[in-house]
């Protein structure tokens, strides 16, 4: 076994200081967009005179018709601070709810595990080396508490950080706009860096802080020490979850509603300040988008491809100098010795796995390609058609990635069986901040869009303001494309992590036990998703019952001489969301334990490896509808080519089927779709930390027959 | 062990003679249905006096006003002799694509069988004792390929004999429609019993004689006579997944596109005379739904209860009698006491799940339960709200059927092992009779209903067609959840055979090879339904088109005066079927054969659990979503209560919404949805076809590696 020319204590000041010029880069970005001041022109915050500049130096190219002044900047910084508002306030009504659960669950996770031993304090013989001693279950309980407390906090820090970054940068992104596309782009395209570096930096730190702090607790018990720390991954994916639920069905309600009553009753733009609903659905882009133009695809694909490239060279470099030429892992109980040039193929495989989806999903939700431009074509014949072609498309979409998968399943597994998944997991998400900020990048020119409109600016500053979005909406699939087929490979590696603790030897299909868990898992991403879609669907009735009220109500609010009640719509999208999210919540983070107690570990194996291969189709397939049909709805609005304008413009039949599409894809792609990652993940590592308990105490119901 | 009370010979006996009871029961319901005349009135084919009387001896209770004479019989004759050649010559040039490529897969079968021995023709000691002899490979081949061609034949009679029988019952259904809905009920439900009494008695007196033919040269080699006996389900379910493809795809282009222009574009009923692609649609119904009111669902319903409880008294007796009190099965290796009453309650829980999924269907389905009138009300907002709480519905209808699946495997399973699975299979299929009789007579009632449109029959007929559609519907999605449901356990039972003759001693979902398996056979339901839906859609705008051009070019046809041109919309449809069945076809009888050369037997038996879990929860779900649909609009159109009435009348802005969605659920309800229970049995079958030569020769990929 060869020793590694980079010695431990190297990794030790590596990982946070990597950390560290993480959150270092994502503070100059911050930086640079800052300099875009939303103070009026003429002289800026400092007093300098800067007549007919804005921001840092550059001239406006053209003169906006008597708004290139102090009162749209104005209006912009105003409805900034209505919709940050309306996002904090939405996030701390949320975390007071979520937090109740969390508190609620955190007690069982105590008391579960600590009854593993009986709540002994005694430390005890290993389980894996008898001669050893381990730190007792009852440390398991109270340290595994304590990181899921942490996790949960971390990802509540996170989300807040993420809103913040975004509605500070959305209205400068539209007020760059009048500088041009370029101009814009940088600088939603920065702020979205902020937000990726920013938070898998803080992400990484927090973790490699609580591992060491608990390190003086356990020693060189190290199994003990990573048991405790999986709560961690718990406490963050549960946080996540309710985010992406809640915040799921608040914008979606928002969203459908304004688009059904203004577009499609009304026909009024959208975004237009006269839609009662327009603040409650720009708030909800940042409160669950946080999340997803013609020449800027490829600048973002280039990026991609770049970092990609770049992380294969340093990953070969890292695993040459600080990893050992050969070494051994177990695979349930035999010994493997693995080389270092193959766990360098295992992250190779996974990151370039990450990369295919990526291309796959830029085919088929970008408007560049026939895909996409066949659903519009369908739109001729109606709404129906378009549904049917969009629907075909998200399944044809999940073939090329599901094979990427599952080679990278089978290289990194015959390398180095778990260790090597979870190895190509890492791989998958090396280029996470990158993806990140592509993803971020969405909302943040969605709203600026929003803002663009409400602000009564022209109509060239909202064509460059959706181009900006257009392409947000491939970039988000494909945010959404790495985010599920890493969420694929970190699931199995955690439940290969769950039967190792849980002690199973095999998981046998053609046992019973294990065959239903099976197809009862492959089921729970439809009942979860039919909770999400409906919780949708019903906020968005409630939302469109209030918006035709105020347009029937108040007098000259269609003309534009009345304001509309935005509040009352950002409650109703509120309490449907708290109200909503807990039933799917609860679905995900009971089923595992409900069935490792009643039915125990081998049921729960089959639910989990059910879960896992029926959700991920789900999700891929709702993430790449859904992008599709708003992109085709896009192009025929753009109307670029002959085909895309035979189709137009605005308010024509096909651009009305269009709509429909598009507001069907909405709760698939932004609710259902990508909460579906979480709940692959969230369960398999709840079952995971919950493994000693089950394996003790469970599967009461087949020990009573 | 205990003896059976009926010894063997008494089951030799029973079995034909409950088929021909069978058939003799159906030739009685046909002769009731042939009663109805379809000569005019005034004097009968007897030349007897039968003024203001129609068909056998019943007046008629209202005299449809100048039409109550030769001309509207004569119509409806003409009528039905079209939609009948129509089927007949689509029928015909399908059988004549298939046919060639079921040869192809014939010889692939002897060829690949054969190799296994390399061709010997010496009897070798059987492999499960030494020192027995059995037959050789190349008989297994030669018979395996017979009994193949036979299953394939026999289901091609059975498509036959089914559509003739449709398209004998739907115009006599119509002329009873005259004397009330409960009449036309009577001789549309008697018809479905013909279809279902004769194509189960059939199946099962083929397969008799074929198993005492193969007898005379199989002597006591059991084992060899039942692996070459699995062709006849192969070829059986080869023929029905084409026929299923193929006639989906042409019923659902034409219905789709004769929706499209006709209802939504042209505002002219359903089923019009005027509309070109009318007598597309008709034809389509009997090839491609001969698998699939108010008052008139508790009858059905009553006779799947009254079966049931029945059935479940039936085989109490049947195994007191006819099963030895206890008897040994062999479960992968080890031995298995079975006693008699536990093999009762293996079939006694799939019939009683088989039941309650039939009711979960219903009360999703069906518009007198609050899901679809739910469905129904959210098209006050429009097409999408309808669209996303039609997907909604569909997901949420999976989860109590697969609970009822999964108690059934488990219980069955712990009982008697993957025989308790077949006999469970074989409990839900008990009913299948009167299953096919209730899904049967849903097409009937369908055509009924455009045969009265298209004869000029008056509204009042139309009304009570349209209430034995209604049920229709809702029956329709009844048999889809028996044929799912069954589909999983029969595939389950197929699946554990082909691991048994494989040799595989377990299928570990740890390892990478079954792994990637499952994950992939997972995603192919997905890639299936792409392809058939998308194949519906083109095909749609297809006929969207021709529609289109002949009103625009036609003079006189949308006042009647002119008449369509039928001929080429059959045409587009009939084009577009058999070209667009070959590749999902494919898909699904070249995987198995892929997967078995190149992966392996583990691989393989990955790809079919992967398939089933994935494929059983799109199937129903798909069912039910179009179901749902199919009902709102009909809830809608009928208008019978005070919130219906709220939402219609026809043409109001709720109804074309709910059109939308009907139009869109088209194809997931009857062309990719009971297309996947065949896709899911029909890779189990193939697979354990082919077992031995994927154990000698396959895993091609590995080996060379």
């Amino acid at each position: 076994m060869g020793g590694a020319i980079l010695p431990d204590l190297g990794a030790e000041i590596l990982i946070p200081v990597c950390a560290i010029i993480g959150i270092g880069f994502s503070l100059i970005q911050w930086l640079l967009v800052s300099k875009v001041k939303l103070v009026p022109g003429g002289r800026d915050a400092a007093g300098n005179n800067s007549v007919g500049k804005n921001g840092y130096s550059d001239y406006l190219i053209e003169e906006e018709e008597g708004l290139n002044d102090h009162n749209v900047v104005l209006k912009c910084a105003d409805i900034q601070s209505a919709i940050s508002e309306g996002a904090t306030s939405f996030l701390f009504t949320e975390y007071q709810y979520v937090g109740i659960f969390m508190l609620a669950f955190a007690i069982l996770i105590f008391l579960f595990l600590g009854s593993v031993e009986g709540f002994s304090t005694k430390t005890q013989p290993c389980t894996y080396d008898p001669l050893k001693t381990c730190k007792p279950a009852l440390a398991t309980a109270v340290f595994s508490t304590v990181s899921f407390l942490l996790g949960a906090f971390t990802s509540v820090v996170s989300g807040f950080l993420g809103m913040k970054i975004a509605t500070y940068a959305n209205a400068r992104t539209t007020l760059e706009a009048r500088k041009g596309v370029g101009k814009a782009f940088i600088t939603a395209f920065r702020s979205g860096a902020v937000m990726g570096f920013l938070l898998a930096a803080n992400g990484l730190l927090v973790l490699f802080i609580a591992i060491n702090l608990f390190k003086l607790y356990y020693g060189d018990d190290w199994a003990g020490l990573f048991e405790a720390i999986t709560g961690y991954g718990l406490g963050g994916s549960s946080m996540a979850l309710f985010g992406r639920v809640g915040g799921g069905i608040y914008t979606k309600a928002a969203d459908v509603g304004a688009d059904l009553v203004g577009k499609v009753e009304r026909n009024i733009p959208e975004d237009d300040p006269r839609n009662p609903a327009v603040i409650a659905d720009n708030v909800g882009d940042n409160v669950g988008d946080i999340a997803g133009c013609k020449e800027i695809e490829p600048a973002l694909k280039k990026q991609l491809i770049i970092s990609t490239v770049l992380m294969t060279v340093g990953i070969a470099i890292v695993s040459w100098i600080a990893l050992p030429s050969s070494f051994t892992i177990f695979n349930f109980g035999t010994q493997k010795v693995v080389k270092n040039w193959q766990l360098f193929l295992c992250v190779a495989v996974g990151l370039w796995a990450g990369l295919i989806i990526g291309f796959v999903t830029e085919y088929f939700t970008s408007n560049a390609y026939s895909p996409v431009q066949d659903v519009a074509d369908s739109c001729r014949t109606g709404a129906a058609t378009n549904v049917i072609f969009g629907l075909a498309l998200g399944y044809k979409s999940v073939i090329i990635p599901i094979f990427a998968i599952a080679v990278s399943i089978f290289v990194s597994f015959s390398f180095a069986a778990m260790y090597g998944i979870a190895v190509a997991a890492l791989g998958m998400l090396s280029t996470i901040a990158t993806g990140l900020a592509i993803d971020a990048y969405g909302p943040i020119s969605d709203n600026a869009g929003g803002i663009a409109e409400m602000a009564g600016m022209s109509h060239r500053i909202r064509e460059r303001t959706d181009a900006l979005d257009a392409a947000g909406n491939t970039t988000a699939a494909i945010g959404k494309g790495f985010a599920i087929g890493s969420a694929a490979l970190v699931s199995l590696s955690l439940f290969g992590a769950f039967v190792s603790r849980a002690s199973i030897s095999k998981v046998d299909v053609l046992t019973p036990k294990v065959f239903i868990g099976l197809i009862v898992g492959a089921m729970l991403p439809y009942w979860f998703s039919a909770m999400t879609m409906k919780s949708v669907g019903s906020a968005a009735l409630k939302m469109v019952e209030e918006v035709r009220r105020q347009f029937n109500t108040i007098p000259g609010l269609i003309e534009g001489t009345a304001k509309p009640d935005y509040a009352t719509c950002v409650k109703i999208s509120t309490d449907a969301s708290i109200k909503e999210m807990i039933p799917p919540g609860a679905l995900v983070m009971l089923t595992p334990l409900i069935v490792g107690i009643f039915f125990g570990v081998e049921t729960l194996s089959g639910v989990l490896a059910g879960a896992l291969v029926s959700g991920v189709q789900i999700a891929i397939s709702a993430s790449n509808t859904g992008g599709a049909w708003d992109n085709a709805k896009k192009y025929i609005e753009a109307g670029a080519s002959e085909h895309a304008r035979a189709l137009g413009p605005k308010g024509s039949d096909p651009h009305k089927a269009a709509v429909i599409g598009d507001t069907i894809g909405d709760p698939l792609k932004d609710t259902s779709g990508p909460s579906l990652n979480i709940l692959i993940k969230l369960m398999a590592v709840e079952s995971l930390v919950f493994a000693p308990f089950f394996a003790t105490h469970g599967g009461l119901l087949f020990k009573i027959f």
